[in-house]
């Protein structure tokens, strides 16, 4: 692994690079990117949330991105319409993707079947079966293993100990973290009585994965009993997210930390799961849903819809229920005495 | 790995394996099976759930599994009178259990201690230590690890990257998922006020697990402080499951993606515990109970009894104060309005 | 791996080396520890949870170790302040770690410009990368994978699989379990309408683990985006667990399986995380703060502070909240009754 030199670059051609306007020298030499509070003298950062407001006065930092309305004070500033955007963009020029050295390593097994592109690297340790495939530039660490008849498309990363089981499909641009498990069997048995015994449903599916999407540590995604899983492109997968045979994820969706989806679930595109939510069999989360952290759902969520609890209901119905739901010993009590006063009342009417 | 192709086979065949009865040509042949959707004009598919009726229509099946009283309109029909199972054993017979060629991988690292059955796979960059043995035609993939005097029975597969720690037994049949971790420590510490620190209190037990159990990608069995964690004769776990040191599962139990099991609890056969439920220590689930996703069960629960909720309540109670739980807020109004009324009648009556 | 026979020792050497009280024989001959339920008659085991009193007045040990105040009947016994820690103490005496033989294993790849102390041990099937150092006695297992400029302390234990991304920091006397990812990127993007696209933050950070930590199986801590991402000293962490970038966790920390961290937040020295916790991220969790199982955090918990629930609130109130869940319906039907009592007395006073 080598990582060229950032090196360093002027202001101006940051500006050129994210389509913003310079305000202070032009001429100012940047040498990396940095959070406000690690920034050294030389470095860019980025300011878009007031919260941060102590750190961006207290910054080392050259220069910092921001938009059209903060006040940044007397420090050099990058004035773009989404600094956030900005700063991952400009992140990615002085951190590039590093560079590995194309081919076999000396312990890498490779099935003389297997098709590995020339500029493809597969470490040593990495084990790639008959039939398989690894597209140029992409790169399998020690430890991966790509089963008979997978596909890895073009400038992908399959960091240690990733596992890709027999003829799943991976797109380009994929970044697969280390001890993440592609197509595993689906989970599925019938119940026979007579032995008795759970008799596993055979699993003959694949995984599809579609361009642009990464999926995080020790995630898990299983094969379809028939036909596929599929991850539509550019979707981000946190860590030990499980993800069941069957289901569909859209496109762009975002699934964070241990995220559980049951069976032949559908997620819409952009749909956006917090951390550890779990989500029932055979529904449907609606394109550009929300669903908060931990969020049980047993229903299907329209689109666009945000969702939070357990059951999920409407985010707002459900944090003013939370609130209510602190005061709820105090509402036994309130209601028991109004019922000892109905009763006095109703006592003091009868006479 | 090589599957035998699978034969064609008529439908009378089928019929006999599963003991069910032909609606239609006996001779028709089938090729392979499908669901309704993905089934080509050659193979078999099932219905089972009214859900699925209109798939049913749409297909283009040469056959389906149905029970008795299925209105499967024209097309043949297999009758019997679980076709989930029938579904399952057929489904077997098209997708057999691929072989592998027996023996020693190039790189695969065996002790000379070690026993390894003839007729099994240590695949190239799998590792058995010391006193380890394998059975009978079980496959070990790239990058297991079998610690010192671990035992593994006949026809196991253990997928990539599995770790089975030092002295844990496995039985036979037993599938063990990619990245699933076997005997790690317990989680077991003592605090010494004096140094600070948690000591570590030595994991000297094992795990076993009996036959035809089935243990998800990346789920972890912790061994036992002493003693053994345990699980039973034809358990099925999923993936990302948790179950920790001391843990006894009884035969044939479900445990669903992401549950979690803490210390020297109990599990009893048949119970089915689904997705991300949590389990307290030291406590025991019944026989037969059913404890819904999410739960966080923290009191013992009956056999065959169905829980739900944080904390697990009966499910019935559950259900009926989550649909309340939705009102908490108007309830609260509600209560409030009505002490006015009741204030307002208790001024007039005291006059 | 090679443990030294551990030799009998007597139950006065025993309580020397504990600090305590021998009742009884000081000359007994003491083989081992081991559970009541488990030990033989020449273990010693331990009773500090009368819970236990049954498998107490049932236990063939020769002896136990319990505090002052308990009645353990005739057998001997060895009185300690803190039975727990005492047993943890005596059974790391008859159960020490293992030894391994130090130096490279045959398929160990170990980068020419990699420092591997010689007292370390890389078994095979590890690999450690250009300018990545392993200080004495530590021990890489098979399938561990140690990136570029990763530094591994004395005396650690790195069980298979585990892998530890290029630059990250591990202290002295750390354990990581089977297939912990320690560095994977942190899960960074920043939406771009134009393309569209997730496009990834470059996650340039790294993990630092202090001294004496314990990480469990599969458990994964993110790489920071800029800076560390920290676990400090002595801190305690079990399977499955998430853990974000730029997380820092002070010392002696505990958190159980499954928890889920978001990122940047802070987990103050001493806190305990029951199972499945969930915490949003740019919070505090306080000193020596106690989190239930399955609580989810969405604000900052003050030091000390007990909290529980979803959302976490007052450990206390939410148990009192979750009793009246349970009669959630009851209570709408006493409303409702109620609220027909008003309207009769206020149709009766209008007279």
């Amino acid at each position: 692994m080598a990582a060229s030199t950032p090196a360093v670059r002027r202001l101006s051609e940051l500006a050129a690079c994210v389509g913003g306007q310079v305000e202070g020298n032009p001429a100012l030499e940047i040498s990396g990117v940095n959070g406000l509070a690690e920034a050294g003298p030389t470095e860019i950062s980025f300011y878009a949330d007031g919260r941060y407001r102590s750190e961006l006065e207290a910054t080392r930092a050259a220069a910092v991105l921001a938009d059209a309305g903060a006040d940044v004070g007397p420090r050099a500033c990058l004035r773009v319409a989404n600094p956030h955007l900005a700063f991952a963009k400009i992140s990615a020029l002085f951190n590039p993707r590093p560079s590995f050295a194309p081919g076999l390593g000396k312990g890498a097994q490779v099935h003389p079947l297997a098709r590995v592109h020339p500029e493809a690297a597969v470490m040593s340790g990495a084990t790639v079966e008959r039939g398989a495939s690894v597209g140029a530039r992409s790169v399998l660490f020690p430890g991966v293993y790509l089963g008979e008849n997978a596909a890895v498309g073009e400038d992908c990363l399959l960091y240690p100990n990733v596992t890709v089981r027999e003829g799943c499909r991976v797109g380009a641009r994929v970044i697969l973290h280390a001890g993440c498990v592609i197509g595993a069997d689906g989970f599925g048995f019938a119940f026979d009585p007579s032995v008795p015994a759970h008799v596993k449903v055979p699993q003959a599916g694949i995984v599809r994965i579609e361009d642009d999407v990464e999926v995080g540590a020790c995630s898990c995604i299983d094969r379809a009993t028939f036909g596929e899983t599929v991850i539509g492109r550019g979707t981000k997968i946190d860590n030990l997210v499980q993800i069941a045979h069957n289901v569909k994820v859209g496109e762009l969706a975002i699934l964070c930390g241990q995220v559980g989806i049951s069976g032949s679930t559908e997620v819409g595109s952009g749909a956006v799961l917090a951390g550890q939510v779990g989500v029932v069999g055979h529904v449907r989360i609606g394109s550009m849903a929300k669903v908060g952290a931990q969020a049980g759902v047993s229903n299907s969520v329209p689109d666009g819809a945000t969702v939070t609890g357990y059951p999920a209901i409407d985010h707002r119905v459900w944090l003013r229920s939370s609130v209510a739901f602190e005061h709820l010993s105090e509402l036994i009590k309130d209601l028991r005495e109004l019922k000892r006063r109905v009763q006095a009342l109703e006592k003091k009417n009868e006479r």
